[in-house]
């Protein structure tokens, strides 16, 4: 039997201005990803994200990220493993107040854009984070590219971690995802991205851009709920999961190694 | 035997901007306030202002103020009770999140600036900040200005509260601080400061500007840690309480009623 | 024949946030209010907002607004005449720096939310922001509600000035507009707000709340270009007016008086 | 006869903060780079060092930066040069509007920081920045580090230029600053500083850390304005510069070519 998670980026709403479909995609995941506030996401937004999924019972995670909300945390910043530790310390807080104000529980924390990005790549970024998500609540699983530094560092620093693979993007040879600026960064093809996805859930491999088979784990698949056809999306891996009889769980939900 | 709490203003400084004399002044004071990113303060100096005080085992607590860096939170904003109750959320976690990390504990909150002044006197966000101190957690101790409406709502809503009086601000008839715009605001001579304060702790009273013996509890003095003379003036006092047998205890550490 | 000019808010999208139909607004307005960066709008925007408005021949004017990004600068703050007339200069400066680099000239000045309602009824804040203007360029038009205290500023100044009127919105007895707190702030009946443009422009008369008719002077009309019904609402004021004979001109065409 | 300006960052301070002597060392240059709102710098701040300095007849300029308020703009960022182009644009126009307003006209424009450096080294960014300078005013001098991209790329654009050289910097092999965080990045000793800067000034060679000679234009050279010795330092160049017989003229009162 397969399991699976299916998450999400939410939250990510600021102030007079609105962003996603979050209402109808918590209908479809099981674990969301909020924005606290540095790339997007606001202490309102957080409150009612936190309450919605509270009570369609998904599970709740930080989504840290760079402090720039003019690029929406997608720019890659000089910052140092120090500054790396402060900033997920902040937001991881920030988000655990409203999860607590609640009498909700923090599932996980999922480094935003540029920040995850960074921390796939760079062992020192990673094994700041996850020193951080550490420190604060050694029960916190953390999300993070599967293969990827961040992954390791997590384990190195004794948290449960959570492999992360993607629906719609491809993969280079080396595992790392391909550049968002390069020509077939995105599967736009639904029929693909499924069959992408299948593949790495069942088989635990993928074929990458350079078309060769590359092993991955995929603990935790990650959906994208903005853009046109992102419910339309969502629906569909969803039910083609759910129809090749794989389960879907939240990362909290699944059963020990 | 009197008891009473000294506490500051501290990690007031942001980015490449430093403000204050943090260091110094946390061997003379029994809790600190942290300021909390919005007002002032960033990650990296909460994180080395919270190391410090546990080190010197001096009490924490949150500082949460208005979304006005360029302001230092000292401008009045027409924000709503709700908006009130997210910004204090956000805040206390955020910092609560470097308290855990380190192993220690918060022990308070206080609202700064011109948040601690509007709840003073608004009765529905002094309510909507004592339900945001109480759902995050019902243990911390509300701060708030003798006689004001934050204490009735840190009381109604459950809450402990400390009783805060000024050594170094005049007050009106009605138990309310001279505005800062007013020529007579401040107390400049050291001298008239200490006998205020020595009559606000003994006596529980103090003589406002119109002449008049007003009654307030003073559970913790406010004393500033920025200024030319504020060290020297924070010493005065500190040493002028303990002569006259004043007892200096954080909060958390005073005898039950 | 009665002459009027059209005025929008536009340029209120940030980084990956979208606000508004800027595009399809630009042609049925005369003028339009661009953001500056402080309550809205960022540099691309700016830059992308004065291309297509040059590109149309619309004029284009700066929207200064609070330095509230998070509460859109529609909350009130505490400034002081100093501060509106440095943020004046500033964002108005700003925006120059766009339509300079494109060849292009700045119509007017017209501050937005907060802003604009704390500058018709405080003459101290709204001689400041005057000031502002008339300092950085003495040759653009002040935009302010119609017997507001920013209009006789900005005659005592020595600017044009434009008086402005609202089609969706109810006035109150003394000229003001009614609270958007109120219950019946917003006029959303479509041909009510048009009869009241309408007489606005033809008598000069506006009936207030209370049922009372005031006088006031229609120079310009503010209509919304964000909300559902916003660019349909929009049109129908623009056909009424023309086929009321009504001549629709920018500001800077208008005949001198 | 030897002829160079001497030019300094100012106006860095915000809000609450205060940050370098800015008083004191407009006494002492020819040319100032005012920080414009980004990396540091406020409306208030803007005003009243363009004030100070056109009373001193002091030649100002603008300091755009990077978004990075938190890190002071020295943290790298991956922006596109349109980003950099719009930003540029943007905080020229802002300074721009206090120099207008008070009568004066902007000399130059300096990036700061990261900016300057990425500029220094990546053609399509320095591209970008000399565009916008242009198209907001092609009078203004560009002011980059000598022998960078960006100097050729405001030759290429039009642009009247000055070559920047540092007194308290070595240089590598190639004519770029060691890095900061190299140990022999700064100079501390002030005698080498000022050999340094003669040899630049009257031979248009530097030393390198390598222990090549290389050449280089010295038409401006930046001082520091912070630190504890900042003052004393500028102090000393200066005189030296004079004793050498070196004239110290702001850029716009060089002879031209």
């Amino acid at each position: 039997m397969y399991t699976v998670d299916l998450n999400c980026d939410m939250g990510e709403s600021f102030g007079a201005y609105t962003l996603g479909n979050d209402e109808a995609i918590l209908d479809m995941v099981t674990s969301i990803n909020i924005a606290c506030g540095f790339h997007a996401g606001d202490p309102r937004t957080m409150r009612s994200t936190v309450n919605m999924a509270l009570e369609k019972q998904v599970a709740v995670g930080a989504h840290p990220g760079l402090p720039d909300l003019a690029g929406f945390g997608r720019r890659n910043m000089d910052i140092t493993p120090q500054e790396a530790y402060d900033m997920t310390v902040y937001q991881i807080g920030a988000l655990d107040g409203f999860i607590r104000a609640e009498g909700g529980s923090m599932q996980h924390v999922k480094p935003h854009g540029a920040l995850y990005n960074m921390a796939a790549q760079n062992g020192k970024l990673a094994q700041a984070i996850a020193e951080a998500v550490y420190k604060v609540n050694p029960e916190l699983v953390l999300f993070g590219l599967s293969g990827s530094e961040l992954i390791r560092a997590g384990i190195r620093a004794g948290l449960k971690t959570a492999s992360e693979v993607f629906a719609d993007r491809t993969y280079c040879r080396d595992g790392s995802l391909t550049p968002r600026s390069e020509r077939d960064a995105l599967i736009t093809d639904p029929a693909q991205a499924v069959a992408q996805i299948i593949q790495m859930v069942k088989e635990g491999t993928v074929r990458s851009r350079e078309n060769m088979e590359i092993k991955l784990k995929a603990e935790t698949i990650c959906i994208h709920g903005d853009g046109a056809h992102a419910l339309h999306f969502a629906a569909r891996i969803r039910d083609m999961l759910l129809s090749e009889g794989v389960q879907l769980k939240a990362v909290r939900d699944r059963k020990p190694d």
